[in-house]
């Protein structure tokens, strides 16, 4: 037998676009997802993981003139044929297992998925090809109770994972609301789609051009910073006026004050500027059935919530939000964080959104030809723990596992007895939900005890336990206290040192308490 | 433009060997992650979520003389020409991540994981194409220390889920045993491959086949029942009973007791048999070195667990563990349930092995050329989870949320803040760690009641609230039992069934007192 090529040794790396998650990186991600998890499961919605993997054609990513897969997302073929592909959102693979399993679920049915997606895409900075989706969905019910509570239960998510009340704030907007004011400002029918697509990518850029970028966009057209022209809309005057009110809930609510117009739901004085909004919106779309509508939805939506003590702190009808206006169907709602964080330029900036949704309603048809109506969110996981942790409200754990060091090679028995007695113990002796306490034993080799505090260092321990044959005979340990120790090394005079010691020497029955004593600061 | 070509509606079915779950299915199961997790944490283990793309070279998955990835692994071409695949189990990113992130990680780098894998076979009845792997592997030292640390957290793992006590038992063996029997039985060196194969194979079927059927295969061969031959090693008859005695807990036991050894650590009436065997295998590997290493570290293994308090009741010395002996270098150990279920047949067998791991010391060798020393465990998540529901031990929830059923459209509002109320309710207000009452209002076409109600059925839900105009006026509610109500409607009298109502009518402000009530049963 010839004898197989050698293979070159293959290089250790993550592939392009991949990452790896290390520690409490994962563990600070699962926590939150179990809170979020909590939240949706108390609200009636039932978890579903779907397989990772589906046919390309149910992910609608075949494109009909081509033989091989839709661009974005990862495929390859089967032995008999069939492409499959790594599932690219969470609202394709619903679509799937509704229409498949539609006989046996609830009517309406709520679930929850929470798992990571992948898109075959060009990896960049900050872009990931592999990444984590927490989608909540309520499909087979068009009532605005649906998307009502959508929002709420997003509301008391956001501050089950520790968004402190007044940090974020729930915006609905309605796509609905949008076609009616296409409508009256004369942009409606086919033949107006090209121009209705600048409108739609003028909006959505308001957050960067402001009003005046999207005027001009509206208009003539846009000279940017580097003298490169857009083409605009070539809109009328009375059109770019329409939109540009929509779009403006300043605008807005002062022309529903000048116009003293008082509606039955406007409590003087509430600071609840929604209501105004909403009678703003029913005069601009005008004659418009379909914008007419889209504002009654808003005003069900924004009655249940305000019935079920979600006030303008919370959930506010907001125009100005355009995000995936052009992929749904009615109400489209966003999570907005409101605090300031530092962009890399180190200007402050609101940390923005970290969550979206709305109501789609041809969700299964594509699979058995009958609409279904649904409305669903999703959070954007990644972005939500990046907030978490910049305000400090991730739950971080700061110090890692008690290392208890080894002295003596052969009385590995009596350090491994040490490392039980600590991790059978609760952190708290009045407050088991704290936890018991993480240690372990040093498994290295422990000839160079130097290398066993690096180690330790390098674990972040708050704690090092020491019991040489010296220690053992007189029945005590030392203890260690390294966050301490590392305090005093960076500050403390000679004097404070010798004063403070970070070094304890105790009986060995009073490990335990020494330990939590340290652990309790 | 040519119209595009018209798609057919795509099956709405999961790809062959693909499973969606549902509901308890998966939010069981992520509890009992989180469990084994906490354990794993609590032992010094970090968390580790590797890309769940490799390169297939980084996977070993490359077959040198083709161009093609090798079978079992889903992989697809970049455009780049690289290959990527989806990992098909957790060891082999793990040797990745620590050979790419070395200089980062503590050493020894105590490292856990949790998530699907995928294999590329045919699909069978059970047999999945993606599942869960749940791992925990120290890298980095040689210290039998190690060994007996993740046989320690397996058993306390195993606890922590809800396995009790005396229902499971870990059992050890290690290769190097196996490799000096084979160097005193004469099958030692290259020209015996062939003959070592065929054992290694026989030992595999000791379950099936039993003592007899492995004799025979290592000797002249076999007849099976349905009259097939497999020829057999043709052993001489002093190496087949060296084998055999190495499979034979109770040829070794024995044999150790009528010898009358007594070893220094043997107690005697101590019930643990551990020690015996021992002794007896260091009597068979007689003068073989790389035997008497292999009973050695077995011999340091269990000292250490048998000091850390973990008696034969839990972990024991067992060479009739042979499942992956091929595959590892040292130590094996494998966590099997004791307890019988019913298998399709109607008989009582043993659950068996749910988690299996040893020793491996070639893991990052294949990047880096350096061998590193490695030993960890793997968790069979969806057989564990299999072995909980049959002992009813999974703590699965037995009802679904409150209904609150819809009997005027316009007062959604009062029923969204029902459901707001019990759902920011405690379950049991004397104990908070119950959690908060689960409670959903009916968001279908509220015109039919008997849908609400087979709706709540579907749902398995423990209590539908009906709050109509009549109950509005009069400042009441109407709470069903349905648990009761099921109850009685399936055994009770007449008689019985009046004197046992189901249904209550309770003042408004006495709804969520009344539904704690029925829930605490």
């Amino acid at each position: 037998m010839a004898k197989p090529k050698k293979t070159p040794r293959p290089k250790a790396q993550t592939p392009k676009g991949f990452a790896d998650y290390f520690g409490t990186d994962v563990s600070e991600r699962t926590a939150m997802l179990a809170r979020i998890a909590e939240v949706y499961h108390r609200y009636g919605f039932d978890a579903l993981e779907s397989s990772a993997v589906e046919t390309v054609e149910a992910l609608g990513k075949f494109l009909p003139d081509v033989d091989r897969p839709n661009e974005g997302v990862f495929a390859w073929q089967e032995e008999d044929g069939d492409w499959l592909a790594l599932r690219y959102d969470m609202t394709a693979p619903l679509a799937r297992v509704y229409a498949q399993h539609r006989n046996d679920l609830p009517n309406p049915y709520r679930r929850y998925t929470m798992g990571p997606v992948w898109r075959n895409e060009k990896p960049g900075p900050g872009r990931f090809r592999q990444f984590y989706q927490c989608d909540a969905d309520t499909v087979g019910t068009a009532s605005m109770a649906a998307d009502a509570e959508i929002c709420a239960m997003l509301a008391d998510t956001l501050e089950a994972v520790g968004i402190a009340r007044g940090d974020y704030v729930i915006r609905i907007n309605n796509r609905k609301v949008l076609n009616g004011v296409m409508e009256v400002a004369g942009l409606a029918g086919d033949d107006k789609a090209a121009e209705r697509g600048i409108v739609l990518r003028a909006i959505d850029k308001l957050d960067r051009l402001g009003a005046d970028g999207v005027r001009a966009l509206l208009g003539a057209g846009r000279k940017d910073e580097s003298g490169d022209f857009t083409d605009g809309a070539g809109l009328e005057l009375f059109q770019i006026s329409k939109v540009l009110e929509f779009i403006s809930p300043d605008i807005l609510t002062e022309r529903s004050k000048t116009e003293t117009r008082i509606m039955e739901d406007i409590e003087e004085g509430s600071g609840d500027e929604s209501p105004l909004i909403l009678s703003a919106l029913k005069t601009l779309v005008g004659s418009s059935e379909v914008g007419a509508n889209g504002v009654s939805e808003l005003r069900e939506i924004l009655n249940l919530v305000r019935a079920a003590g979600y006030g303008p702190d919370r959930i506010v009808i907001d125009p100005s939000v355009v995000r995936g206006l052009g992929y749904y169907t009615g109400p489209v709602y966003e999570a907005e964080l409101t605090f300031d964080v530092q962009n890399e330029k180190g200007q402050n900036v609101q940390f923005g959104s970290v969550a979206g949704g709305g109501r789609y309603d041809d969700l299964v048809k594509r699979f058995t030809g009958q609409e279904v109506p649904a409305t669903g969110v999703s959070i954007g996981v990644d972005r939500l723990l990046a907030a978490l942790r910049s305000t400090g409200r991730s739950g971080t754990e700061t110090h890692g596992p008690v290392v208890v060091t080894v002295m003596d090679r052969d009385r590995m028995a009596d350090y491994q007895a040490m490392v039980a007695e600590l991790r059978n113990a609760d952190i708290d002796p009045n407050d088991p939900s704290k936890g018991k306490i993480r240690a372990e034993v040093y498994l290295g080799n422990p000839k160079n005890f130097g290398n066993q505090l690096k180690y330790a260092d390098k674990r972040n321990s708050p704690i090092a336990i020491i019991e040489g044959g010296d220690e053992k005979e007189r029945g005590v340990v030392q203890i260690k206290d390294l966050i301490l120790g590392a305090k005093i090394a960076e500050t403390a005079t000679h004097e404070e040192w010798k004063n403070r010691p970070s070094q304890f020497e105790v009986p060995r029955d009073q490990m335990l308490a020494k330990v939590r004593e340290i652990l309790a600061g």
